[in-house]
């Protein structure tokens, strides 16, 4: 009863603030007992960014969750499980390798305290290093990826991990042949870690290998690094499947 | 071959323009005679603008077309049609009118030569009669919404169109009881022009009323006319399931 009461308090003093609450509203939020909240993070890149607006940190916000694969993910989300009060967050952000992930962690992972997190992480970690300079190698890419799930699962050992390995779209505009055998290194250790950490592990490179043969690179990602709306889609497919596997 | 040697030199030159082509992006052009583009329009008011980008006018862009419903329904057929060449336009502008449809329609429906044609619209034609002084009435919304469905179908007698069902979310903050029975009215004028017209209906008012059944309105909509990321989900299921039946 005392919670019952709380949340009515809470109803009707928001109510005041906004606009005088119709009965319905009253009723529903009564009817219901507020479910504690499930809080899924999405990290990652600028594939995981999609141009979100950075200046909203908020949740479950159409501009705070970008026009990516983690927007049609939580879309598909929120409509289909109303119930579970899901807080969907994106921090991925554009240009980020391993190591710049891990000097936020705190602050954009741990202090949301995630039930579900999602990381994909490491086409920059490969990339920058043929033309912008980057001196890190596919070892400071495991340590560093290491490192953030070990201090994830410390501080959080109910958590449920999904990585999600870093691709490209073959024949994209970037992808060159100085890609290979190098970057397969960088799918091998998502991989491995994935597998090391007992977390879920959502194949990307064979999704996208498969789709191009429905359709070229044009259609699901032109630079080859960057899905295109219908790439996004796709991701966020197998993405809602490795989901509904936690 | 006179087609497919235009269409190699087409190839050479944007590559050369772009960065050099990588063997397979010939081989993928070279073997797969370009499809005619089958253009999809959506057309409507804030509901359907969902904060696009105006600046953009192109198709297929996620800027372009919004973080609405028209995007999520974009993102579902461009994955699961790759070979069809959509071009997707979303060109609806917040808080109009049926008679500002009709004001730029051949720009922003006729000069597009739509294949298929999705229209929301009557929220406001409503709307704005509460508080905003407008003097359209019910006859308006129907003379207005039929002279543009003759133009178009003048224009375009093999189109398909979509018609949704103007709806409210029953509780919303915006929603109070001098809505009805009036808007109710603007309903079920667009189902009888949908019947009138032999075009394909979207029940959008079901559709949400269903769903208050899962949720309260916080979840799918909270002022009660735009819908939250879960009612654009919502909307764009059944978009997809009214475009699978054209």
């Amino acid at each position: 009863m005392k919670r019952r009461n709380f949340i009515r308090n809470i109803s009707l003093g928001s109510g005041i603030a906004l606009s005088s609450p119709s009965f319905s509203t009253e009723k529903s939020i009564l009817e219901k007992p507020q479910t504690p909240p499930k809080i899924i993070l999405f990290q990652g890149d600028s594939i995981t960014d999609a141009s979100r607006n950075k200046s909203i940190a908020t949740y479950n916000n159409p501009d705070s969750l970008g026009n990516g694969y983690a927007f049609l993910a939580a879309s598909d989300l929120l409509e289909k499980f109303p119930h579970e009060n899901l807080q969907i967050y994106n921090r991925g952000i554009s240009g980020n390798k391993v190591f710049e992930l891990a000097k936020r962690w705190k602050e954009d992972c741990l202090d949301l305290k995630p039930d579900v997190l999602s990381i994909l992480i490491g086409v920059n970690d490969f990339w920058h290093t043929l033309d912008l300079g980057y001196s890190g190698t596919i070892q400071t890419y495991r340590d560093d990826f290491k490192a953030i799930l070990d201090q994830t699962l410390t501080a959080f050992p109910e958590i449920k991990i999904i990585i999600g390995e870093p691709f490209v779209i073959q024949g994209g505009e970037a992808i060159t042949d100085r890609w290979f055998p190098d970057f397969d290194g960088y799918r091998t250790v998502a991989k491995e870690l994935s597998k090391e950490f007992n977390t879920t592990f959502i194949p990307y490179q064979k999704l996208f290998d498969n789709a191009l043969e429905r359709a070229d690179y044009n259609h699901w990602g032109r630079d080859g690094v960057h899905p295109s709306i219908a790439g996004a889609r796709l991701m966020a497919n197998a993405w809602g499947h490795a989901y509904s596997l936690l």
